[in-house]
C-alpha cells in the first residue's frame, strides 16, 4: 500500500476520485462504466519530467524529488512519486517516452541498462497497483543527433540508431504490457524544401514503421501501433501534418492495416482544425486509436499543451467517441498537458489533472445525454433523407447517371431548386448544445 | 484579324509580348520554348467578369462592355473584348467556368442555350486566333441552390442538378477542346460538423467525379481531370483541404488514375503551406496537373488572388516544375488573379497580367540556371549520400533489420553520432538563391 | 399596435421575451434591471438588409419584403417589418447606417431626401413603440467612390463628400435621438504602404472627427461619439487596428475627451486578441462606449459576424461590464451578427437573436454571481497584496528609488525570491468559472 | 592585433568585409558612408550564448569555448572569441543582456561582481578594437523569479529586485558607453486576464521606466532609452504589443520624451504587421530608435529569429530609414538572429551574419536608388495633390467646415465622384520594385 512518502497534499478531498464533480469512475454510462469510456492516462514527461520551461524562461517547477541530484537516484525516486500520484488521482493508466524514465548513458547499451533498471521498478509497482501503460513511445527528437530527423534523417547512422532505440522500446513494451505504441515524428519533417528529398524521407519513415511492426510481431508484442499528427513545431513542416495527411501516408505505404491515429486537440488547432474535426476524420476512416487530452489557445501559434477545461470541446470529442463505440481498440485519454508555468507547486499537478478529468467526464455525460435523446442523429438523418427515395435513391444505387439526372433537372425552376434546400438553423443547434450542457451537469 | 474595337490602350509597347522584360515566348529555355514551359492562361471570371468587389465594397471596375445592359448582349460583347485582350497580351490559353460566359436562364435548358450561343462565338474566334482553352469548370457555388453544397449537398435534387450542369459542361469541353477539366469544390465542405455526415458527403463527391469521368469517356472527351484544393472560405472546412488531403481522397475513392491536381499559391498559404510545398507534394505523387498563378498575403486570412509579383515564389515553383519535367501532362499557368480593387481601369488588366507573366518568366530563367548549374541537386545528393553505401545501403536494400541496426549502433558514442550529422548551412542556401535571382535577371 | 403583417412566426412562444431561458428583461440583477444592463439593439444592416452573401456566393435570404421591387417601396416596407420584429423580440434599441435605410439617389441631395422619407416613418413608429436608436453611423465604405478611403481618401472631393454625408447623418441623429454615433473606418487604412502617406491620412481622419463633433455641438446633438476598431478586412491595414491603437490615435489628435470605443468580439479576434482583452483595455482607460455583440471563429481569418452563443465569452465580457459599472455612458449590446448563410428563413432571424440575447443574459447572471461572491476580486487583491505594505508600499508611494531597492535586494538569495512568488493555480480558476456557469444557470 | 586564437575559419575570403557582395562599409551612399547608415551590431545572446535549442530539442551548437567548463572561465573565454569575431566580420557594434556576459551568483551582489569582471575585459578590448556597444538590456525574463513578470510582477520583492538589477546595468552602461538602453518586456504581460490587474501592472512598468531614466540622468548616463514591442510569446499577451500600442503607453505615462522604439521584423509579423508597417508607425511619430534585424516565417506562429535574407523586406525597411534620415538618433541594425538549429558549426555564425549584412546593404542600395529617382515620392505626392488647391486646400486650412463641404458636394453625380478617384496601379508599383532590385544589384 502506498503511503504519503513524497507528496502529502490534500485534506481528504483528494484521492480515489474524491473531490471530483463529474468524474465518478464506476458509474454506468450507457453500456459501460465511466472509467472504461475515458481510460485516463498520466503523461510521464509532462507530469514528472517537465520543469515548466517556456520560450525565454527556465523551469519553475518545484518537485519533491528535486533533492535527488544523482540522475539515476532521481529517476528511481520519481517512480515512487509517480505511483503515489496515480493512486491519489485514481487513474488506471500511464504513458511515457523511453527517455522520460531514465537518463542516457554514454552508449545505447548503457542507456538501455539505465532504462531497464527503472522499468524493473515500474513492473514491480504494477503488480501491486494494477496500473497499466496506455502507451509508450521513443523520444527521437530531443537529442542533437536528431537535428535533421530520426527515421527521416539524411544520415544513415541516425536511422540505424533510431531503429536500435525502437527495438529496445518494443522489448520494454512486451515486458510491461503496453496497450498501444505511439510514434510522434517531432523531427520527421523539413526546415527547408530546398535541401530536402521529401519523398525519400517519407519512404524511410515508412520503412522504419514496417521494421518496428515486423519486430513487434516477431517478439509477440501485440500493442496497437499509432501515429500522432502535428503540423509544425519544432520543424517548418512535419509529414504527419494532420489526420487526413497521416492516413494518406499510411495507405500509400501499406501501413493502414496495422497503424491507427493518436490525436491531440492542440495539434488539431495548429493545423487549422478543431479537435472534433480530427477525431471525425479518423472515425470516418476507422482509424481512431487513442486521444491526447489537452487544449490550445487558438490565438497562439505554438503548442501550449494546456489541461483541458473547455466544455464545448469535451462534449464534441466525446460525442465522436460515443459514435465510434469507444475511443479506439485499446485507446484512452492521455493528458498530454502541463500546468501553466505559473502553476509551479506540486499540488497543481493533482488539481490540474482533476480539472481535465472532470471536464472530459462532463463531456461524456452531456454527449451521452444528447445521444440518448437522439438530438443530433435525428438532425442528421432528416437532413440527408432525400437520398432515401426517388432520385436520391437512384443516385445512391447507381441507377442514375448524368443523362438521367439531366432529364430530371433540365426544366426545374430556380424556385423548385430552392424549395429542395432547407434552413439548417445552426444558431438553434448551438443553443441546444448549451442547454444540454447546463441541464445535464446541473443536479 | 483583331483590331482595336474595345480596348485601345498602349502605345505600341504592348501586344505580342512587347513590353515584357523577361517573357520572351519563343526563346529556347532548356529543351523547349518559354511559352511551352509556361502556357499562360487568362481566367475569364477574374479578368472579364470580376467587378472588383471586396468585403463591404461594391465593384469598382470600369470595363468597355459595361454599356451593354442586356445580359446576352453583354456576354457576347465580352467575347470580342476577351479575344482582343488575348491577342494584345500574347497568351495562348483561356480558362472559364460555364457561368462566366453567359447568364442563367429560368431553367437549365435555357441556361444551356445561353451558354451555347456564347460558346459558338468562342469557337469561331478560336478558328482565326488559335487560342486554346487550358481548362473549364462548372460554377456550382455561387447560386443559392448550392447553399449546402453541390455534389455534397444533403439534398438529392441539388446533386442531380449539379450532375446535369456538369454533363453540359463536358459537352462544351468536347466541342471547344479543353486541355483539362477542373473541379473546385467551393461548397463541398461543412459549416458545422454537428449537422454534417462527412463520410456520406465525400462518397457523394466521389460518385459525381466518377459519373463525370465515365461520361467524358463515353463522349470521347479526353481532357485531364483535375481537383483544386482549398482549405476553407467560403465554408468552415472544405474537403479538398490541401494537396495531401486531396490525393488521399482520390486514392480512397479510386480516382487517382484519372484525376490530378490544380494547385494555387493563395490556397496553399490559407492551408498553412507554401506554394512550393503544395507543388512538391503533388510532384512526389506524380499528381501535378496544372497551376493557378496568384499570390496571397500571408498576414491576411482570406483569398486575395493577387497577381504574382514575388520572385522567390516564382523561382521555387518553377524549380519544382522543371524537376517535374513540365507543369503537368497538359497543364499551364492560369492567372486566377485579379487586379487590386484600386486598380480599376481597363489598362490595369493588361499591366497586371504582364507583371504576372514577367514574374513567372523570371522564375523560370532563374530556376533553369540553378538546375543547369546543379546547385541544389548536388546539395541534395550530397546530403543523402550516406544511404549509398555501408549501413545506409543495407537499410535501403532491406538487408538491415532492427537487430542488425542495433548491433551497429549499440556502442556508438554521442560524438560518433554527432559526427554523422552535418550542418545544413541554410543561410548560405538562401543567399545563393538571392544571387541566382540577381545574376540571372541582370544583363 | 403592431399586428402580424409580414412575419407571422411562432406559436405564442415568441414575443416580449417569451421563449427565452435566461433573458428576463425586468428581473432585478444587482442594482438595475436586466434590460438596463444589456440594452440589446438590432442591427438594421444585418437583420433587414443582409442577403446572406458569402465569398463566392450570392445571397440566400428569404425575406417577406422581397416582393417590393421598387427600391423606395422596399425601404418603406422594411420599416414595418423591422418594428414588428423589434416588438416580437422585445428589444428596446435599433442601430443603422444611413445607407441601410434608403437607396442612394443620383446626388447626395436626392439621397438625403430618400433617407429623410424613411426616417420620417421611423420617427412615427418610435412614438407608438418607444423604441430607441442605440447608434447610427454613415456607410462610407461600400460605394466605389470610397475605393481609397473616405476621410482618409487621397482625393479631396471624397473627403468633402464624406463630410457632407456625415453632416446629414448628424441631423438625422438629432431628429431621431441617437444615444451614440459610431464611426467604423472600413476604408480608412491602406492597401500598400508604398503609395500611402499614413500620417497625412490619419490627420485627415482626425480632422473629420473634429468637424463632426463641432457640428454636433452646434446643432445640439449630444450623442456619445464612438470609434470602432477593426484591424484589417476590407483593407490590408486599418488605422483603428484595436482598442489600444485607437485610444492612442484619439489622444494624439485630442479626440479622447469626446470619443469612446465601440468594441466587437470578432474584430478583437482578427487583431489577435480575445473580446475580453479589448473590453479590459477600454475599461482601464475609461473608454468603453458600446459593444457589438457577435462572435468569430478563431480558426477563420475573416469577419463572420456569428450570433454569439459561447458562454465563456459572454461571461468574460459581462464581468468586465459589471466592473465598469455598465457598458458605457449610453452604450448597449448591438447584434452586429447575421444568421449563417444556411439559416436563410425569416424565422432564423428571430431565433438567432434569441440565442444571442439568451447567451448574454446567461453571461450577465454568471458574472454577477461571481462578482457577488467576490471570487475573482479576492483572487486579484490577494495576488497584488504585497504592494500594500513594506517595500511594496514604498514602491507605490515613490519613497523607494533604485538605490533603496538595490539595498533591499542585494543580498537576497534565489530561495528568498522564489518564496516571494506564488502559484497562480490557473487551472483551478478555469474550473471555478465552469462551475459558476453550471451552477448559476441551472435551477 | 587579434590573431586566430579560437576561430580559424575562412581562406582569406572572410574578415574586414571581404567576401561580401553588397556590403562595402566605406562606400559613400547618399550623404554618409554605408557603415554609418547600417551600424550593424552582433547580439551576444544569439551569437555567443545561444545553444540552438528548439521546442522539444536540446542545443546543437558547437562552439570553441565549450571546453571551458567553469562558468566564469567560459564567460571570459567567450569575450576573446567575441572580439575576434567582431574583427573578422568587420562590424562596429555589439549588444548584450547583463546575464549574457556572466553567470548569476547566489545573490545580486555576487552576480554583479561576476558581471563586472567580464565587463572589465570588454572595456579593455574596446580600447584596442574601437568596438562600441549599440545597446544593452537587462534579462528579467529567464529566471523563475520572473514567472509573473519583473516590473509588472504582482510581487513587490520582484519589482524591487528588477529595479536593483537595472541600476547596476545602467552603471555598466555608463562605464562601457552604450548608445542605447533597451527594455524588452518578455514577462510584462499576462497569462490570464482573470487574475490580472492590467492597469496596475502597466503603472508599475511605467514607474520602473521612470526610475531608470531618473537614475541614468543622476549618474550622467545619456544613452537613448528604448522599448521593444512584441505581442505575445512567452506570455499570452505582452503589454508592448506593437509600435502603436507602445507609443500609446509611453504617452499615457509621460515617457515619450525620453523613450523611443526598438523594432524587430519577426515581432512585427507576430502582431499581424509587416516590418515596414512597424517602422512607418514609429517614423511617423518620430519614435524610431533602433532596429532588430531578423526575419520570421509568416506561416509560423512563434519567434524564429532567422537571419534576414529577404530582399523585399530589406528594401522596404531601408526605404523607411532613408525617409527617416537614418535609423534613429543613435540606432543601428542589431542581428537579433540565430542560425538555424541545423547550422550548428562555428563557421555558420560568420556566414549567416554575412548573409544578413549583405541583405541589408542590398536593401540600402536599392532604396537609395529609388529615393534618388524620386519614384515613390512622386507617386505619393501626385496621389495626394488634390489637397494642394481648391476644396482640398480649404480642408487643409480649416476654411471648409461641414456646411461648406455639403454645399460643395450636394449636387455632385456619381460620375463626378468616380472621376475624382484614380487607379493606383499597384501591380506596376510592385513590378517597379522588382526592377529596381535587379537593376541596382546587378553590375
Amino acid at each position: 500500500m502506498v503511503v504519503c512518502q513524497l507528496i502529502c497534499v490534500g485534506n481528504g478531498e483528494l484521492g480515489s476520485g474524491k473531490g471530483f464533480h463529474y468524474y465518478n469512475p464506476d458509474e454506468q454510462i450507457g453500456d459501460r462504466k465511466m472509467r472504461d469510456w475515458l481510460r485516463f492516462s498520466v503523461a510521464y514527461w509532462h507530469t514528472f519530467d517537465q520543469r515548466l520551461v517556456a520560450p525565454f524562461g527556465d523551469g519553475t517547477a518545484i518537485r519533491p524529488y528535486d533533492k535527488y541530484t544523482d540522475p539515476m537516484d532521481n529517476a528511481l525516486a520519481k517512480v515512487d512519486y509517480a505511483f503515489e500520484f496515480y493512486d491519489k488521482l485514481g487513474v488506471d493508466y500511464l504513458a511515457f517516452h523511453d527517455r522520460d524514465l531514465a537518463p542516457e548513458g554514454d552508449t545505447l547499451r548503457e542507456t538501455n541498462k539505465n532504462l531497464d533498471k527503472v522499468v524493473d521498478k515500474i513492473v514491480e509497482y504494477q503488480k501491486t497497483s494494477g496500473k497499466k501503460v496506455l502507451w509508450n513511445t521513443s523520444n527521437m527528437f530531443t537529442n542533437p543527433r536528431f537535428v535533421a530527423g530520426a527515421a527521416t534523417s539524411p544520415y544513415a547512422d541516425i536511422f540505424a540508431y533510431s531503429a536500435a532505440q525502437i527495438k529496445h522500446s518494443l522489448e520494454v513494451g512486451k515486458r510491461v504490457g503496453f496497450e498501444n505504441y505511439v510514434f510522434w515524428g517531432g523531427r520527421e519533417g523539413y526546415e527547408s524544401l530546398w535541401n530536402t528529398d521529401m519523398k525519400l524521407e517519407q519512404e524511410h519513415a515508412a520503412k522504419l514503421f514496417h521494421l518496428a511492426k515486423d519486430y513487434a510481431n516477431e517478439i509477440g508484442f501485440d500493442a496497437q501501433m499509432l501515429l500522432e499528427p502535428k503540423p509544425k513545431e519544432p520543424t517548418t513542416h512535419q509529414y504527419d501534418f494532420d489526420a487526413a495527411t497521416t492516413i494518406a501516408f499510411m495507405k500509400e505505404y501499406g501501413l493502414d492495416k496495422d497503424f491507427k491515429l493518436n490525436l491531440e486537440g492542440n495539434h488539431a488547432n495548429l493545423a487549422g482544425h478543431t479537435y472534433q474535426h480530427e477525431v471525425r476524420v479518423a472515425r470516418d476512416a476507422n482509424m481512431l486509436g487513442s486521444l491526447d487530452a489537452n487544449q490550445g489557445d487558438k490565438l497562439i501559434g505554438w503548442d501550449i499543451d494546456e489541461f483541458p477545461s473547455d466544455l464545448y470541446d469535451a462534449v464534441a470529442v466525446m460525442y465522436e467517441v460515443i459514435e465510434n463505440g469507444g475511443i479506439g481498440p485499446r485507446g484512452g485519454l492521455n493528458f498530454d498537458s502541463k500546468p501553466r508555468r505559473s502553476s509551479f507547486e506540486p499540488n497543481d499537478l493533482l488539481y490540474s489533472h482533476m480539472v481535465g478529468m472532470d471536464t472530459f467526464a462532463a463531456g461524456l455525460r452531456v454527449a451521452m445525454k444528447m445521444k440518448k435523446d437522439g438530438v443530433l442523429e435525428n438532425l442528421v438523418s432528416d437532413r440527408y433523407s432525400s437520398y432515401n427515395s426517388g432520385v436520391g435513391a437512384d443516385i445512391e444505387s447507381g441507377k442514375a447517371g448524368l443523362k438521367e439526372l439531366e432529364d430530371y433537372s433540365l426544366d426545374k425552376t430556380p424556385a423548385d431548386l430552392r424549395a429542395a434546400t432547407h434552413s439548417d438553423h445552426l444558431e438553434q443547434v448551438k443553443n441546444t448544445i448549451n442547454h444540454y450542457i447546463i441541464d445535464t451537469l446541473s443536479k
